[in-house]
């Protein structure tokens, strides 16, 4: 017998209590930008109020630096909207939002800010990754808090956590969805099987796409926040510029079937391996279909990490988008408020190691035209690359053993001389 | 063409650079038992030691208090090992680790050392679900940091982050699997097709279930987790007592099969939907193959978090196990060592309300023995649940409208009525 027995259930009924009495303190904040972002702050501190005077705290906006300050807006009104930066700048303000996007004129304005001790929260991915560093000595100096937990999947507070708790933030192995766009468009692709250009302007098209995609298409928004990533939850920097980054135009409609025929699908990735070297990529990949980063589909973002002491985490949610990025912009300026003495946080985020960028050895998911499967296998081991997989047709593919980029760069000129048609090469990632 | 690029990697070469200089702050640590968490504690710590040290820390434990002081263990020596609780509370410390499990005497001791402001780190989910509210108000009192991330999903650091994050903590709706234990006996049962009764053995002689099984097998550990995140995450206090909590004893092997025809599994859950009331339960249940909690396999833990500003969380990784536990305990330690003011931070724990818990409405996964399918699709709509998904057979099987539970228990009593053998009704959730 498996009759679950009955608990009566007795509501308590006592309904909400009054929350908690703390002084309600007055958070004056500043925002540079406002545009999409800023003007989803504008509303979500509008629908959070409740909440967050219920945690003591009462956001006042009372200024935004804009480019033109004309242009129409969907957001509560701002007391005062100015196109002049000494103007803004003389405000007074416990916390600036910066909502600007791109590294100028940002970077010089958040630098006068921190320096000026005046908090900062940023969701600016490109800023953090060129000039953390730089940013992050003017604030420990001036004890001003500088928090951007909105710059890699937005709705998934981790990367605070991940640099403040040691032991976490041990990482040994990244791998993640950073990027909606490019994990839109893929799915499209998978789905309905149209090209990836196509896929795209239909993503446009549904709002789900910037008008200008080349960032998300090209994995440097991607890459960024690897380089983000790497930095703050596991204290590493790298030469970001050495970084292998593809995008995706090294993928093909025919790529996602032939996928779904070895067993497993193509996501832009980011990975990273780290011990004494760091072996990274950022680009479409192969993954198996019983990875959980498999089933992260649309717009979805999402990480797998691995740490000395705690492996096996996977975290997933929304990326990005306006009012997400807003929510978390906003509960980064909440922390800081809740705060009392953060300058000894602030120094926890500092890089601790400098590491070397070295190729990585992945697995390779490789298609071929014009060649028969034989000749593909061939022609890999010649170059001591073994198939582990694969599927025989007009377009062989396979699935090969560990290798690095050069030695894939090989196997494909060999191909090109054997007479192959279009071949495509994407890296690939294991089970877990 | 889909031939990506190759962009030539240049290594910086650089190598490890030198930590930034902190000042190494030797911190006191006092263990309350030294069981298989607190001796993975001792060994983390050792284990561990370059990682703090290049955060500035150096743990150096002092004393252990346990109940038999001649008891072999697996850990680096322990300088003071005593089963005197006075002369353990005489020693100075500036942390304490809380690893005796259970309420008593862990409530007493920890709220003799909180009232004389030594910070306090605990895994106990027991503890804090039955009296975290009193431990919290002496906490408040004296300043004294008390924390437990590890008492819920040990591996994923989440708890601290929402508890003090506003919007994302404004949760409306909390799904996870939090027990290792039956997550891997429905596992077992669902691979191997053997008893729940058979695969709870067999993860007791592979050590992946306490000899000792009630609290896991009963829900009821599953429940003060839920308790707990409730209160951390959601600032949401419930009357416990009146929570509806089955056991795996409400499971049957045959069960599984089922859920599998109809397109998911069983897994071990706790549900909360939160809005002026709470509808919750605890216990197993069938989820959609497409749920991402679908995949939560083995002794793995995952919780599918909804906020009203940031919906579609999913974190998973391991739940529980001495070496995560210890890891994240230390963590938790390593944050409060690298705190300067942590007395703003723990007001932000307390509850913001006390809801009342009401009966939870969902679908129902049915099986019934000895009667035919169109016999208990007519019994369900008699009593108002219409049924959305089914399976004939000697057992039918069908998922249902939702209902609450005195409705299902009505229709149970009248397929015993028509003459049913055994009936299994397990609650079931939605696909996300």
């Amino acid at each position: 017998m498996a009759v679950v027995s009955f608990q009566p259930l007795e509501p308590t009924m006592r309904g909400r209590v009054p929350a908690p009495q703390h002084r309600a303190r007055i958070v004056r904040v500043g925002l540079l930008g406002l545009g999409n972002v800023g003007q989803a702050v504008v509303r979500a501190l509008q629908a959070s109020n409740d909440v967050l005077q219920a945690r003591g705290l009462s956001f006042r906006v009372h200024a935004a630096l804009v480019r033109n300050p004309e242009r129409p807006r969907r957001c509560p009104p701002v007391p005062r909207i100015t196109n002049d930066s000494d103007a803004f700048l003389r405000g007074r303000y416990d916390v600036v939002i910066e909502a600007l996007g791109g590294t100028d004129p940002a970077r010089m304005l958040v630098a006068r800010l921190l320096g000026r001790g005046v908090a900062v929260v940023s969701a600016n991915k490109a800023l953090v990754a060129a000039h953390g560093d730089s940013l992050h000595r003017i604030a420990r100096r001036r004890r001003a808090p500088f928090r951007y937990e909105a710059s890699a999947l937005a709705g998934v507070p981790f990367i605070g956590p991940f640099a403040r708790r040691p032991l976490v933030g041990s990482l040994t192995g990244i791998t993640g969805i950073l990027n909606g766009t490019t994990n839109y468009v893929l799915t499209s692709v998978a789905r309905d099987g149209v090209a990836v250009a196509e896929a795209l302007r239909r993503a446009q098209e549904l709002g789900l796409a910037e008008p200008d995609s080349a960032l998300d298409m090209s994995g440097r928004d991607a890459a960024d926040k690897l380089v983000l990533l790497l930095r703050e939850c596991a204290g590493i920097a790298i030469d970001a510029a050495s970084l292998e980054v593809s995008g995706l135009d090294s993928v093909e409609a025919p790529d996602l079937a032939a996928a779904r025929a070895l067993g497993g699908t193509i996501k832009p990735l980011v990975h990273a391996r780290i011990h004494d070297a760091v072996r990274a990529f950022v680009g479409p990949a192969f993954v198996p279909a019983q990875h959980p980063l498999a089933a992260v589909d649309g717009a979805l973002n999402g990480v797998c990490l691995d740490s000395r002491f705690i492996p096996g985490l996977f975290l997933s949610g929304p990326g990005a988008g306006p009012d997400i990025t807003a929510a978390t912009i906003l509960d980064d300026a909440a922390e800081i408020a809740g705060e009392r003495d953060l300058a000894e946080r602030e120094t926890w985020r500092t890089p601790s190691a400098m590491l070397p960028l070295r190729p990585a050895d992945t697995p390779w998911f490789v298609r071929v035209a014009s060649l028969n499967l034989k000749q593909v296998i061939s022609i890999l081991c010649d170059v001591g690359i073994a198939a582990t997989r694969s599927i025989a047709g007009q377009e062989p593919c396979v699935l090969t053993s560990p290798a690095d980029r050069a030695r894939i760069d090989l196997a494909v000129a060999k191909f090109g001389a054997a007479g192959a048609g279009a071949t495509s090469a994407l890296r690939a990632i294991g089970d877990s």
